[in-house]
């Protein structure tokens, strides 16, 4: 099984560069998994975008801790069983944050957790959390597929680690840089620290520079927006899964730089 | 000028990744770079690691938080002009932030600074220390290299568009994880968010992942040592800057994988 | 002089409980200082609430944190001079951090300052701050006070004992609990840690409780309000000053419950 | 059911501080319960002072975040049901976190909690683990004695408005200062954010200034060590529980500043 995992796409130009790529590599690959937590105007997602998503070939939708900033999420999200949320995230929170699915005949689970360390300490153990989902999980497939968004490397490498053998696929997502430490760990697990982001690469992250530096200059609150003037970057994993051990066999990075203009010919 | 830039060097298995690696590159670069702060047992570094490290062919050295963790490091810093601290210490620290060298005729300038956010608030603005000491050096060189040791993603890349055009370098050390996004800037600054670290990597950021894990499970303190059983991996840029306008001319990552065997042969 | 310090008001019931106090004390002191940086909805202030205050007789206004939160301060700070801000506040920052002035004949020196950990790690040291102003102040006038508007106890007593013998006055703001550790320190510096806040006491640092629990609870974002249908409660300090030495005689903290049916009779 | 509650006893000052006050109302009260995280030289807790505890007159101990300091707690806090860890740490970890126990007669709970914001985001969520322990203990006792170690203001009220009702008292420790909010909450509940440390007054929270402000001055790290040459404060709370209904009946602050020469003329 070939799964193509793209991290945070930010904002439109975020939505671009994933319709740029998935028009060349949407049937190469089996299952495309997409983190939306800054989709929509760089903050959540909305309904519109969900489905734009969709229209697009997104199979799967993880996210993180800004998967609530559009208030219209709490709608829809019970309804969108594609669409994870943190599976740590405590009782009583809406949406569902794993699910067993099936793509191309082909059953595999998806699990969205979030790390806590300079994040979000009101989550439940990621760790634990973990464990338990597995234990269900590891019932019906062998295929497991963690999105891990979180602030740390080393909350990260060691999950990744804690992961190792259980795990199909662990890769990182919610620093918006993509990570050069891509490698199949020593008991099969594919892992990554960070996806990295999808949008304008000429910005702080995503986000147009000035308004960042000036917070970081003069302390004082800013508001931040999508940057969206500047040529763009995709980021995103190949990994082949075997099918039958649930181990990852290949995990590779995809970047593309896309320039504006190459955009605007294959967009409508 | 090619310069060879290293991040965190992780105790022993870090010192022996950067000699192996060394031994085929110290001929082929002008300068070489390295981050120390984890040098010696994977906390501070010692004199006796600096002098191993100085016999081997490096010949600066910068460092970060981490640096103070060896006591003994009070006594020779100050004498030793080619280890930097970062530059946005408080008046009164000991030892020094930057400097300009030479080497093989060139004339550059070496700047360390660090980062607050997550990571220590009680330094200096490393925006304005920059600015201060840029227009001090700017002066003599236009050779500008800054290793930037900060925690998240958003502070790197905030500074180094900051510093875009003025610096001829920004790269990041600290997290211990690689990133993917070398580029230059549209100013002509090459760029990393993170150069990575070199030890062994089946590892959390090059310590053994047992008592990480054991801290993110149980919450309990935790003895963190180096890693040392595993193969080693190695993180560093190649980075060509123009010795007349100072801008980067190339980047790129420089990774390898060293298993001990290979080790073994070349070590004595 | 005898001196009311007033804490962080909490929107309109931390007026209420200021302007019911304020009209038997109003009289009975010197100068009354009150931290307004939640004062208008909770969330910083506007120039309608700067004026409501100004009527009430407050003399001058510190703050901290929030003050940037109504947009519209940053059309008035600069022209309401007995409105400070936190004076480590980096250059370029709009208003202006401490001033002499002269009450009933007597001058003084107001010094806001914010302390960093856990808080912002974007300012200027505080230590180093205060030092700079002090020596400017000092030789105008020995009546020196600071409103040190932070989160952490170790941060506010180790600055209360670097100002002791230099500040007349070192009084805490920010947490919105009064601590009872008021004292006059070795040097003759009056010292508290914090003032506490003025609003409904059956609340969450004056916010409704709900939405704070529920944070706590499920970890995803909520919408603070503030609290407005309990009881009121007044915090401040009162201190009496000596006008030659600038050390303080005497600091003694100011509480009092007010039932919703005693305000109604005074308030129009 | 009379309760002498103290905070965070640090050192050897605060041990004094504690038997002196304990001289005079260990026989006035039913149950004396004091937070030992900082008793043994300000970090953790040794065998030696555990039992100087207990000869003292201590009844129960709590703790927090620094009663691993000591590595040999290890070995002895399985066979000391007297001394209570945090209840919210995840399974595995050694200790317990609550109990029922009698005094004089008299049935009741003691609930060790701690919270996570600015201070570990590895614990359990300790409002989700209140709720858990109290369905078990409440059917065994209506007097719930809650120490609520935590950093913030905010997480500390919003557990104690959480718990109204159902704790007969929720009084906070960690942060070394006391509060001067000391009230009955509209359930029953006593409550005070934090009932402060025992130890010498003029210090950083209980600690020698200097480092700590060096600390803050220059960035770099310092040996911090138990202030011991000045007067001593004691701080703690004076609470009565109807032992019928549960409900705290009264609860007030009880402070002494004791001059050295004081605590001469009674220890031996
Ligand atoms: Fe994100
Ligand atoms: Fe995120
Ligand atoms: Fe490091
Ligand atoms: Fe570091
Ligand atoms: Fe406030
Ligand atoms: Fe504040
Ligand atoms: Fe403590
Ligand atoms: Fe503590």
């Amino acid at each position: 099984m070939r799964v193509l995992a793209v991290g945070d796409i930010i904002g439109k130009p975020g939505r671009k560069a994933l319709k740029y790529v998935l028009r060349g590599y949407r049937d190469l690959v089996d299952l495309v998994i997409v983190n939306v937590e800054n989709s929509a105007g760089g903050f959540g997602i909305t309904k519109k975008v969900y489905e734009e998503l969709k229209s697009m070939g997104v199979d799967f939708m993880t996210s993180g801790n800004h998967i609530w900033d559009k208030k219209e999420v709490y709608e829809f999200i019970n309804s969108a069983p594609d669409l994870l949320r943190p599976a740590n995230y405590p009782q009583g929170v809406p949406g569902r944050g794993y699910g067993i699915f099936e793509k191309k005949g082909v059953r595999f689970a998806l699990i969205n957790l979030m790390g806590r360390s300079f994040l979000d300490s009101n989550l439940e153990n990621p760790f634990a959390t973990f464990d338990k989902i597995y234990r269900e999980v590891s019932q019906e497939t062998p295929i497991i597929i963690v999105d891990f968004h979180a602030e740390t490397t080393s909350e990260k490498w060691a999950f990744g680690i804690y992961a190792d053998g259980r795990a199909s696929l662990v890769y990182g997502t919610h620093t918006h840089v993509p990570t050069a430490d891509q490698v199949i760990l020593k008991g099969g697990t594919g892992y990554i620290t960070d996806v990295g982001m999808s949008g304008c690469w000429y910005s702080v992250i995503g986000m147009k520079p000035n308004a960042v530096i000036e917070r970081f200059i003069k302390g004082i609150p800013q508001k931040y927006e999508v940057e969206e003037k500047e040529d763009l970057v995709f980021n995103g994993i190949l990994v082949d899964i075997d099918e039958l051990s649930g181990k990852t066999l290949r995990i590779e990075r995809l970047q593309q730089y896309i320039k504006k203009d190459q955009l605007a010919e294959v967009m409508v």
